[in-house]
């Protein structure tokens, strides 16, 4: 049983992560989702391992698939963000694409429960899902956006490169694999870092890889502050 | 209703495709599980959308996560069988590497359902599925060995270029990548071919590529006929 680290008193004892009871739900929902499957998961199951009853679970959340829909939405929403705060900065559009894939990878690699393994999930195609896919998609067309930008600052492109194009998805693809490394074990620890590189690569990038990854680090931990925490407090432990 | 290609007489009508029962099950299977989910289909609706009673069904699979597991296999088996033939093959590794993405990437992106989906499963976690985990543990392998040989021959690479480990198992995840594009109703037509491709430049290999594309084609042509036929022949139709 964990203790608040605070040591600010509390009027119940905590079963699970998170500042609120809300939060405690979808930290326990995240954990029998992807260890149980969601088909598997009941919304008394989810009640019990917060330690509440089922009738204070839909005092926040109505159904399982208002959980789930808060869960995926959680993945997507402050990388979305961050892209948007990306677009307009001042730095070569390489940079600015290197931090969205790291923070974005961060998010999918860090997380306590590997929630990227549910985007497939036919359950999902639900439009009840229609806000997640939404905001998924968003967040593919911001990817789309800065590689075309990468790409385009090439020019001239080196002899015998692939004309990667935006269709291609290349960047978004090799980030959405993380949750398929971490489901299977593998990969390096600094792997949202070594994805970003990747996927530049991919596009043709060349160049100082040290300088690009400095550059990209100093852009997402001005952005992480706000955007990361948010999600980090709906979804994650303090 | 379909009718028999070969106008032979049938002793009943089929309802689904697939040379015998065992093909219709796995077919009915696929369907179900990548469309309404695997834990929301049951053996008694897999029998009904064949057309066959239950009891049949049992004849030929034990369980449900047995359905599950030979179409998994079927996934990945061809793929695995044209590495091995691969593997011994005279022509330049980057030849091999991109035949194998593309045979692999078809099954993928043209088999009638998308069972790559299924991959992640929690329930696919489960002992019972360990003979899947091998072989795609083995393909995942002999991607990383051939991508190997492919930045070897690249040496000396050219400058700026990202060393690109086997850890990175970068074919690997483009390749597994398709059937996200696939649930999300996105890619080219030639996307086969479009993410060998796509592949072989994110190791770092620059040349021709309609020379490249046309030497993997021929190569991919003669192993094609048996590998790809055996899988389709037990989850797809004729």
């Amino acid at each position: 049983m964990r203790t608040t680290a605070t040591g600010r008193p509390r009027l119940e004892e905590r079963k699970r992560p998170g500042n609120t009871a809300r939060d405690e739900v979808l930290d326990a929902a995240a954990e029998l989702f992807t260890t149980m499957g969601v088909a598997a998961t009941s919304t008394r199951q989810i009640a019990e391992a917060v330690g509440i009853r089922q009738a204070s679970l839909y005092h926040h959340f109505r159904t399982k698939n208002d959980i789930l829909a808060a869960l995926l939405s959680g993945t997507v929403v402050s990388s979305l963000s961050a892209a948007h705060q990306l677009r307009d900065r001042p730095e070569p559009a390489v940079v600015l694409l290197h931090a969205l894939c790291y923070l974005d990878c961060r998010l999918l690699w860090d997380s306590p429960w590997n929630l990227g393994i549910l985007y497939l999930l036919p359950e999902v195609r639900d439009p009840q899902f229609d806000e997640f896919h939404r905001q998924r998609t968003e967040l593919r067309a911001a990817y789309r956006e800065l590689a075309e930008r990468v790409v385009a600052d090439l020019s001239p492109p080196a002899p015998g490169c692939l004309d990667v194009t935006p269709d291609d998805d290349a960047v978004f693809r090799m980030v959405e694999t993380l949750p398929n490394l971490r489901a299977d074990g593998l990969g390096a620890p600094d792997q949202p870092a070594r994805t970003a590189d990747l996927a530049v690569h991919l596009l043709g990038w060349r160049g100082d890889w040290a300088a690009l990854r400095a550059a990209s680090r100093a852009v997402a931990a001005e952005l992480a502050q706000r955007p990361v925490d948010e999600v980090t407090s709906s979804t994650v432990a303090p």
